[in-house]
């Protein structure tokens, strides 16, 4: 792997072998090989994301690269460079790999052949978010052991989510069901996944309720009623499979895609989501190292 | 010790330790015992400080640490997400200790709560800043030789102050004298240390005239009212004790609580206090460094 | 060299000798000697720049040492401290080097007289900017193997320019020959070098065309106008010398100063510019490291 701009990308195999690596890596039981040892990352976020950036760049340092944060506001972008040459720019001082993050679908791929660097994808437009759908099969993965035959619900934005943009393309790959609900001017024109009438007619038939976020800015509804709605509340939770688990992406609204019971639960997986996109990131970083020179 | 929220944590032997360890590492005598390589310290400030942030990461990167720096402008606290969440995300992401200042008494006592991890309070409302307090006392313990003893006058918003809410706690642990004065709207309204009318009757008396940041926001006083009825100037200087010292937490506000040749003159003791900063948080970091697993 | 703030205080010995250095550094020939580890740079940029600072860092980082990088959005620069209080705090956290840039000219100077540390200047007002001039330096030693005997022609905004200020003492000194071309308004009212009526007469006599970045508030000139007087678009740049090459610090105004297909064309050496900043300012650091202690 030399990039990761979708997760269209890789095969069953190549998900299989990340994740195993990735689990690797957060049980202590993967070595420093592969690392990235005199090394550069740059992050380059045209949209600020300050978790992820984190991540990656926690999961950068653990593999012993240097990093450069190329922070965009107050930087020349604002003094009227184009964002080509700013990425020009930032590939010239040296980062051998760029972790980018664009409001544009197709922008990774694009500074992938400006720069002709390693470019990770952390987030482009509606498009996709492949780490972020990598973490959650580890999350799943250390949770059932497996993602073979689980079925998963994406519930809400689903058209305008990158999250569930990357999980509808991977998920099948890795051989679980998925199943779609939310408000319809939030759903996807087209799509090869069954979808749920409404969120209750889910709850007892799904091992994963996963819950995207609500962009406040979209759709007439106000928090309560989408809450009312869509929003997976302890009554709601109450009546899951037993085994069955709650994810989210984060940032979450409390209250609005999920009340804090259900948030802070033992059904909720979401810390877990957020403590493996470390482990996940070193994953992707380590394979990229070993095609570097 | 686990966590540093409050002064009044700290035996007299706790904090004769710490300063002793910090004042080994300030001269060189520290080896590196103690240190958190292989750790990972975040930082979270929900209220701004360049300069107590860089400290601590200072302190942290000599201890040979990994620093996670929540900044939390830009960050999803914009979007919606509780502080609640934004703490147990950062900690999700694998940091053994958070260093963490927020407008809030009682903040970082929450944040070591929720998270379970250790907690180093950076600053909370108008209750305490430990380390601050520390700093002060090695600063003196350098300066001096020892605490014991010394007569230490805080002067102006004592009220507001938790850098007063943490030396008045602990000067008289450490056996100095504490005296107060300042505009009797900024004094606190019961308090066990003697009063003084005005800063003329205090100068020729005490050790150490500690100054307090003017916040500019409050008050109904002028800067220039300010400075004519409790600010330092050289005249006033003058009149202190020949080996009294000045102090102050910084930033100062030059013309306002001290005059310009005051601050920059032989009793001034504001940069030595900077200068102590690292080495006493490196002092508490490595001591709780010991409690890791 | 204890500091670098004027490319004027370093003689062709000097030079030649940085020069040399940094391209040892930039190909890998320069082992680990005069390094900083142990040490701490500090960035203490009063005006933004991104990508100056990022070179400077990785620079640091390159040769071991750690970095304090002063924010000065939301720090105690906002809460009405002065500036030299916030340097010599920043000093006092103990810092061996300081890195300034600032909007005043000879700030850095004054910054290095306070507080006694190493500085480098990394840009003062109209005044200077000597580790971009000798970047550029470096830039054309490896594209020409020599600078002597080059004409350099410095175009536009020469007056506002600190980058032309640095270049205009150090071309010389290094026997190139320099000659200027810009709106009248925008030339120095006193020069030793000649000035060519229009960007015409120089395209077929010049070595280097070194474009200025037009400062968009100044001039009554429209981008258009400007591009057509001064910019280096493909009809003229097709006029230069067969060995020509084409300069420009950055960030660059496509349109104005020059034309896409120029700056993304065989002439020009912009992205090499930025790739030389981090080998020249490794050595720059690495002299002064040599002084240290």
């Amino acid at each position: 792997m030399k990039s990761l701009i979708s997760v269209a990308d890789l095969s069953k195999g190549d998900l299989e072998r990340l994740i195993s690596r990735a689990i690797g890596f957060a049980e202590g039981r993967e070595g420093p090989a592969g690392n990235l040892h005199g090394k550069t990352v740059g992050t380059v976020f045209f949209e600020p994301s300050t978790r992820t950036r984190l991540s990656f760049e926690l999961a950068s340092r653990r593999l012993g690269a240097e990093i450069v944060s190329f922070d965009l506001a107050g930087s020349s972008a604002s003094k009227g460079e184009s964002e080509k040459d700013t990425l020009l720019t930032l590939a010239a001082m040296g980062p051998e790999i760029l972790v980018v993050r664009h409001h544009a679908d197709g922008f990774p791929e694009r500074a992938m052949e400006w720069t002709g660097r390693a470019v990770v994808n952390a987030g482009d437009g509606r498009n996709e978010h492949p780490t972020q759908a990598m973490l959650d099969a580890v999350t799943l993965m250390r949770r059932f052991g497996t993602v073979e035959g689980l079925v998963v619900a994406l519930i809400g934005d689903i058209a305008h989510s990158r999250v569930a943009g990357s999980l509808m393309k991977m998920m099948p790959v890795l051989g679980a069901d998925v199943v779609l609900a939310g408000p319809p001017e939030l759903l996807p024109e087209v799509s090869p996944f069954p979808v749920a009438g409404g969120l209750d007619d889910l709850l007892g038939k799904v091992d994963v309720i996963y819950l995207l976020r609500v962009q406040r800015e979209r759709g007439a509804e106000t928090d309560e009623e989408y809450h009312e709605g869509w929003g997976l509340d302890g009554a709601r939770a109450s009546r899951m499979r037993p085994e069955a688990v709650v994810m989210h992406p984060g940032p979450i609204n409390r209250g609005v895609e999920i009340s804090g019971d259900v948030a802070d639960g033992p059904r909720s997986l979401i810390l877990d989501q957020v403590a493996n996109g470390v482990p996940t990131r070193m994953a992707v970083l380590a394979e990229i190292a070993e095609t570097l020179r």
